[in-house]
């Protein structure tokens, strides 16, 4: 007898990057570039056993950490939370009061809980084109529908932003609009950071289309990879910052790619009502995220050794990010474009528009017979009627892979490119 | 200007407990008899301290522990979650496959994932009459409707089950009918348990009733108090024991409770498409439970630290319900009826009809002005068309209260009791 799943059940697809997570498995000389991992080798290993220790050598401590807490999140964590915030922001504090902040497991569960608040089957998110994949697959679970907007290094193109909302309006769907989602720093996949000149941009557009429809149409900012930063430019403040911003700008945060995504907290910013709604279903998921790992980056950040460790990590990851600059440099073919990232885990290379390089074409499988993994670009566009999903580029990773595997999965990648261009 | 919710987010009421907890928080000398925490006393602190420091002592083992795992869960958390419950099973292995098994942040989160996975808008779920009250906070948000099965001491009332079937079958609703959901071991809120006879009998019921709509109705066997057995009878199998269950029977069941609730891990043994299903939504959730707090609880089972520390958990429960059933015999009047737990953390009291015990009842606030707090029944009852809600009885909780708390808890519940009686 076949189980009568829900709608969301009978939508909710195997997720594509599990299929190339098990194609990695059954090769063993495989090189995966393709993994969203961190690297091992600076998990706070040292400093989480420092931690837990401090918090369970006494009952005084270490019971209120094994105990029930407060659905939105310990109150201590989320002050903290706010006060790191403001410090990233230069000291500006619009919106980062701690009252509004609220701990999840990992961000990942906020944009969940975010979309659960907003959205409607039928809905429409705007995302970038290209975008974090799980996310196309939460709105593809959930019937929401995505529209992209073309990207460009410093941020989505405004001119494309207008248009997109134009047509919305004009075909009626704009009251269906409920917000638009940009991952601003260092973004999966592409490794482009939104200046605040286009978020302030952005901001002011999104207000002036919502005044038809009567509802706001919310900025989604995931900064997940905002903390991975290793140019030495200065850090962007957050949408947040804006003046307007604070009933419109939903900010999304995680210490997992800082800290330990084994040790998995997020955290949000979040206007007023939505905070209140996405409390609410966060008490019917599960009345708050655990609180152990909550004392342990509460105990992180309190003592200063968050900071000290996530300059080890970001220091590590520059450096990974070179020794790719320069396989890439050597190793592919000038007609592929690169878009360089200052921070995050991610190179963005971009094919001739003729050559794909999807999980069916010939670069990739010749890819994989060269034992090396990729995140095929076309993975990372949503369904979108008014374009055909792009093809032709690939997400390659520098996070989890060693120096010598860098080097050697570049090369071996090359040599397949050398073959097509 | 209003933000447009969906309709989830709209209906996401702000949960009942939530008022008495405030409530709580307001009265310093209130002795609250309501909350649903495990005892402070019996967190185990020193253990957990000992397997982190395992865990975290070298790199091998450290830094997978911090890093993402897998969407179900660690395998050998699996595995050992696997053997745990068969040998509460008597040895019994049907279904106890590790690769039906699901760790997730606590049971919760499960129970929300699995009505995800079933359920859409106006389908229905048979519920114990009263139930778990965040169980049915859940239903309430996401347009499920709740109809209520008659709950006797040793489960529910299999005639009545039958009646409610024949009712929806005859109201051409019973094709919307997903999953009966019972909490069968000690159950919150009435203590009851379920016995094997009755699990045996229901499964057969639902079998036949799911002939006329070609889709399984299934088992939803909610275990989550099942370790805290204090009583010296025998632990009751499980549903999945039973001939035929193992595409039928749902099972969830949870660390929390027995170990820790701020090390959140829950876990389920599910039919293989429900099991695929909910993955793939736990993929879209969080893609994994926190690392770190599955290899603690792995640990935990390994070393047979866990069995030991239940153990103690148990004689501790036993001892304070011990003390409660005294207090209740000393001070409550005799027209009160007890339903006595051999587990748990609760009792039930059924006052009689006429005496209303609601938030708004004269027992309530007077309960309140003498510093003493219960849950009311009538919060654990569902909306359901085809009876009044029941509104004259209270759960009181002996799991977080201190012995002397509960004897002077029992003692002013029963005052107040005295002046109604």
């Amino acid at each position: 007898m076949k189980p009568a799943l829900s709608k969301l059940g009978q939508r909710t697809a195997l997720p594509p990057i599990s299929w190339l997570m098990q194609t990695a498995l059954t090769r063993p000389k495989l090189i995966s570039l393709a993994a969203g991992f961190t690297d091992n080798a600076t998990l706070p290993v040292e400093i989480s056993r420092k931690l837990l220790n401090e918090i369970l050598r006494s009952p005084k401590t270490g019971q209120p950490a094994l105990q029930y807490g407060i659905t939105a999140g310990e109150m201590n964590l989320r002050m903290l939370t706010a006060r790191h915030l403001q410090k990233l922001d230069g000291g500006h504090d619009s919106g980062h009061s701690p009252e509004h902040v609220i701990i999840t497991g990992g961000s990942q569960q906020l944009l969940y809980m975010t979309l659960e608040a907003l959205c409607d089957e039928g809905d429409i998110i705007l995302v970038e084109d290209p975008t974090y994949f799980v996310f196309l697959s939460i709105l593809q679970s959930r019937g929401i529908k995505a529209r992209g907007v073309k990207l460009e290094p410093d941020g989505i193109e405004l001119a494309h932003l207008e248009q997109v909302l134009t047509r919305l309006k004009k075909s009626g769907e704009l009251r269906r609009v409920k917000a638009l989602y940009l991952v601003t720093y260092f973004q999966n996949p592409t490794g482009a950071t939104t200046s605040l000149a286009k978020k302030r941009a952005t901001l002011a557009l999104l207000k002036k289309f919502e005044r038809a429809v009567g509802h706001p149409i919310y900025l989604l900012e995931d900064a997940a990879y905002r903390e991975l930063r290793f140019d030495h430019g200065e850090d962007v403040p957050t949408a947040l910052t804006l003046p307007g911003a604070a009933d419109r700008v939903i900010y999304t945060g995680t210490y997992s790619k800082p800290y330990a995504p084994g040790a998995r907290i997020g955290f949000g910013i979040l206007p007023e009502t939505i905070f209140t709604t996405v409390q609410r279903i966060k008490g019917n998921h599960d009345f708050g995220t655990a609180n152990l790992l909550q004392q342990l980056l509460a105990g992180a950040l309190a003592s200063g050794l968050y900071d000290k460790h996530v300059a080890k990590v970001r220091k590590n990851y520059a450096h990974k990010a070179r020794v790719m600059k320069q396989a890439l440099a050597e190793h592919f073919p000038a007609s592929v474009e690169i878009w360089e990232s200052g921070g995050g885990l991610y190179f963005w290379a971009r094919l001739p528009d003729e050559i794909p390089t999807g999980v069916k074409s010939k670069v990739f499988q010749a890819a994989l017979k060269a034992d090396v993994l990729y995140v095929p670009g076309e993975l990372c566009y949503a369904d979108d009627p008014a374009r055909a999903r792009p093809d032709h580029e690939m997400r390659i990773s520098f996070g989890s892979a060693s120096e010598e595997n860098i080097r050697n999965g570049i090369k071996r990648l090359g040599t397949v490119l050398r073959k097509f261009l």
